[in-house]
Order: structure tokens, then sequence, then C-alpha cells
């Protein structure tokens, strides 16, 4: 069976996840078992030059048509920000479509309105993506770890804090000099004000903090400091010591059984798990008191990776719209389903 | 609703498993949404202690019985070994009841005769604990990374050879002193066959493997080799070089497209990322072309992890044998149902 999917948005992440959709497609129903077919992509800009390549008419810059459309099936989010994606969603599962997204701001602000109205068309939504880029950890903490009393999450969980602080640590250089470096290696946006304020981590410690403990976690509710004010000094005086600045998101479970989340410039000794995560690479720390300690390491961003997760929410969600049926990698056939019935 | 289990041996994990459900089973039900009630326990003698505390009448030494009760919904299987444990999951499925299982063995080896019964049913079989103990690797492998072409899964999958191999390296012991050490400490079994013989290591690599590729790799198919020849004189070589000799279970696709499974003593240089696991900690490394290399780490073993690991798994299959729903954390309502409907 032939899954259409609309895709909403085209830039890094959405171009690299159509451009696989469209080159690999039939490897990916070979292995998954599902035919996923680019059907429509909304984009801003109809004369932009795209990687991918696609029949003229796939494309169009009505974004709602998409999410309406009765010949679309599922509906991958990759815009970004919470307007108009947030809206767009909403309609997409109000339609009964189900949503793939890697919207960390929109899942950690609006997370609650959303996955309610997912729930009343009966429909999901998914969002490995929003956290850690490739690292599966969304569908970790929700599913593998339900059973675990969750002490500790954190981590680090932004890219270009870690390329710059990594920099300032191993170079000497000061953080605007690092920062200016990132740019022109691609680690950094033009405007870096989401990243290197931490607004970026505390969407995605909202997130996590969120799964791991069962209540809601609002961004706001995240006491967040960047890396703006760390200097070269800093860095140097943590070395001096045997340690390492990091932004680490954490939450964990306070006394008087709140949740406290918080994304800070953290001072670890060399030998903490998180000290040895370097460069854009993220790391998610998770702890409790029967699992123990789990470290879940990759690369934290990039369009590739960020793609390579989504295309795996979007072989779930097309195979579960289907009848339920049980199959086996030990048998042969698409192994998404050893888990499933 | 209430979901009634039937647990199938109560041994290290088994214990550890019937103590979390019977002693947070209030605990459990509000954070999962789901009321698991031990309704019996199968075991060989009905006169042993146990760790948990259970009406007597909960507990049989009739294993086929429990099995195909009416009044039992689901099935854990931690006895153990082919059989009896094959014949008993094989029953518990076709009689319509979703089984969890941590058996290695029986999923290496009769994974496509189980999983085929379960298609039959229309019931699952999970086995996230099957593999790194508490580490979440299956679902990661089956779910998350469905639409990634992986390129090699590796990893140190087996506690009692690392933490012997660790010793050896760390205090200079001979094979056979850290060996007796590991035993005392209850790293090893009395009998430590299986473990340093590289079989168990073997089954688990044939499971990632097949999970990784898509096509089954059973474990006669994995070339094993154990630590039993490897001396203290190899270790201390592989450090005068600046390495370190791990067990490592591989699979890669080979230039002629079949998947290359083994086992073996492996000298990795000291900046490897699976290098610096040391005692019973496992990893499991994962690489391809968009996801880049992700490493999971973890408590490889031990009663408490590996139950964690079980009851994550039973609280997807008793949720999952009801009407499809959609909560999330982000409601206040419970996270697993996050990721399905």
């Amino acid at each position: 069976m032939t899954v259409r999917v609309g895709v909403l948005g085209a830039g890094t992440v959405g171009g690299a996840l159509i451009t696989r959709l469209v080159a690999d497609r039939d490897a990916i129903r070979l292995k998954s078992g599902v035919d996923l077919e680019v059907r429509k992509v909304a984009v801003r800009d109809l004369g932009k030059e795209r990687p991918f390549n696609l029949p003229e008419d796939r494309l169009t810059d009505d974004s709602l048509a998409v999410v309406t459309d009765p010949a679309i099936d599922v509906i991958v989010e990759v815009i970004g920000g919470l307007e108009p994606a947030g809206d767009l969603v909403l309609a997409a599962l109000r339609s009964g479509k189900p949503v793939v997204t890697a919207n960390k701001e929109l899942i950690a602000t609006r997370g609650q309105e959303i996955t309610e109205a997912a729930k009343r068309t009966g429909v999901s939504v998914m969002y490995e993506a929003a956290v850690g880029g490739g690292i599966p950890v969304i569908r970790p903490l929700a599913e593998s770890l339900s059973g675990e009393d969750i002490d500790v999450v954190s981590g680090i969980v932004n890219g270009t804090t870690n390329y710059i602080l990594t920099a300032m640590a191993k170079e000497g250089r000061a953080y605007e000099d690092a920062l200016t470096e990132a740019q022109r290696l691609g680690y950094a946006e033009a405007d870096p004000g989401d990243d290197v304020s931490g607004r970026d981590a505390a969407f995605k410690t909202s997130i996590l903090a969120s799964l791991a403990f069962g209540e809601r976690v609002a961004p706001w509710e995240v006491e967040t400091e960047g890396i703006e004010n760390v200097t070269a000094e800093d860095v140097a005086a943590a070395s001096a010591r045997g340690e390492v600045i990091k932004l680490i998101g954490s939450a964990r479970r306070g006394v008087d059984g709140r949740v406290e989340a918080r994304v800070e410039p953290s001072s670890l000794p060399a030998d903490h798990p998180l000290a040895g995560v370097s460069g854009v690479t993220n790391a998610i720390f998770i702890e409790g008191p029967s699992v123990g300690r789990l470290l879940f390491t990759g690369p934290g961003a990039g369009g590739q990776a960020t793609a390579s997760a989504m295309l795996g929410d979007l072989i779930q969600v097309a195979s579960r719209g289907r009848a339920p049926r049980v199959r086996s990698a030990h048998d042969g056939t698409p192994r998404r389903q050893v888990l499933h019935r």
C-alpha cells in the first residue's frame, strides 16, 4: 500500500528528508514494507532551486491545502517555529492525518493541545527528531523506560553551544571568536540567539523532562542561562581545576516532589560521562534506581541525522495506520514490526 | 482496567520483576495508567523462600496451566534457555496472550517461529531486555532507526567477560584469577561457560544483526570466539601498544551483500568509543550513513536493570491490548502513549 506524504517546509531538514524519500523510495519499501510517496511539498518560494527531484506540480505555496488534501495520508512538518507550524499541525490532526515533526519549540510549547487534538481523531503525532537529532531518545524514554522511576535526565542537547565551548576549551579561543568560526562552518546560524541563549536547549529539556517524569514541564518553567557570558578565563580556570564547562540541560524531582528543570553552563569533572562529549555531538544521560545510568551519544543535529529520525517516525506512523500484523526480522519481513502486532 | 500477569520463573530477574510489580503496583498504575496484577507465578520449587510478598495460592509448579489460564492476560517468561521456555511461549501466543521475555537464546534461535505464532493470533512478543539489560536498544533499532540503512552494529554485550577483561587490564590479573573474582562478586556464574565462550554474546549479536539488517542472522551464523585463551601477556602487550582487548560482537554487510556477524576478542585503540567501557557495563554502537555514530551505554545485566526493561515492555503490551488512544506527558496523562494511538 502506498502512503501519500505531504511535507510542510523544504529547508535543511525537509530537503534532506525529501531527497531520501525520493531517491530511496524502493529501498525503503523493500526494507520497511511501506511505500512512501511524496505527494505534495509546501514551500514559501516556488522559484527556489531544490536538492530533490520532484515533478513541478508536487510543489505548492499553499500549506493549508496540503494539510486538508484528502489525497494525502500523513503530514511531515519541518517549517519550525510556533506559527504557522502549530495551526497547520492542528489542522492536519483534526482532519485525521498523523503528523511527524522535529519541531521542539512547538512540542515543548503546545504539546498538550497537539496531543489532545490527535487523541480526538485517533491519530498519532511523533517527534523522535525533536531532541538529539538522530539519537533515539524520545521512544526509549516514552516506552522502554516507562517502568522506571527516573531520578535524573540531563544532557548536552545543543550542538552549536557544545561546538563553541569545545573550541574555547581545546583551542583557547574567546567566545566571539569561537562563535564566528562555528558560523563559518555552518554549525551556528547567522542569528545564533536561540542557541547561545539556551532557548533551544530549554525546549528540548522541557520535552525530556515531561517524558521522564510523566508530567508537563513547560519551557518557561526551565530556568535558563546561556553561554554568552562564559569567558575564555572561565574556561581556562575550569581547565586548571581539571574540569570542563558544558551547557547542561537537566531535570530532576526535587524534595518537594516538583520537577526542577534548568539549562546552565556547568563545570564538570573531566571524568564525568558528559565531559568528553565534544564538538556538535549530543549526549543524553538518564538515571533511575533500577536501570542505573544510561548514556545515549550521537550527532545531535544536521539535516541527514534529523531526517533519518523523521523517516523512522514516518515508517512507524505509516505502518500503524494499517491493520495490525506481526512480522519479524527473524523471518525476513520488515523488522519494525517485531515490536508490534 | 486490571491486566492479569502470569510469570514463568522466579529466579534473579523474575524475582526482581515480581517484587517491583507487587510493591509498586499503585505507583505503576498512577504513572502508566495500567494496573498490573501478578495473578500466577510458575516456579519449580514451591517450598523455596521468595523475595516478594504474594498469597501462597498465586504460586504454582504447573507452567502450562498458567499459560493457558483464561484468567491471565499477559505472560512474562523469565525461565531462560530453550526448553521448556520455547514451548510455553508458543503455547501462550497460540492462546492469544502477548508475551514479554528477556530470553536471548530463545529469540535468537526460534525468533521466526515465535513471531509467526504471534502474528497468527494477532498478539505481540517483546524482548527489549534480551540485549543490553536495561539499555533500550531493541526498540531504537526496530523503530527509531527503521529508516536508516545501517552499516555496522557492534558492541560489548556481555558484562561478565568485560568485567574479567577489565580486571586483567587494570589490575594485571591472570584470566583464571579474574574469573574467580568475578564469580565471588556474583558477576560470573558458577558455570561461566556461556559467557566466557562467547555463546551469550553470539545470541545477542544474532538478535542485533537481525534487527539492524532486516534479515535473519541465526546464532550459528555468528562466528564466535570466547575469551578463554586471552592471556595476561596478550592484555599487557595490547596495553603497551596503547590498546585494550574487549570481547566485541559485531555485524556488518559484506561486499557480497551478506551480513557478516562475529564475536571475538578485539584489540581496540584507547580512544575507540568502546575502549573506555569498563566492568560489567555494556555498550552498543550503531553507525549509518545518515544518522552517523550512535553509542548506547549502561548496565548490561543485573536483575533490577533487566526487570526495569521488562516492566517497560509489559506496560506497552498491557496498554496496546486496549482500544487505541492518544495521551501525552504534556497533558499529565501517561507518557508512553505519546507515541501511540
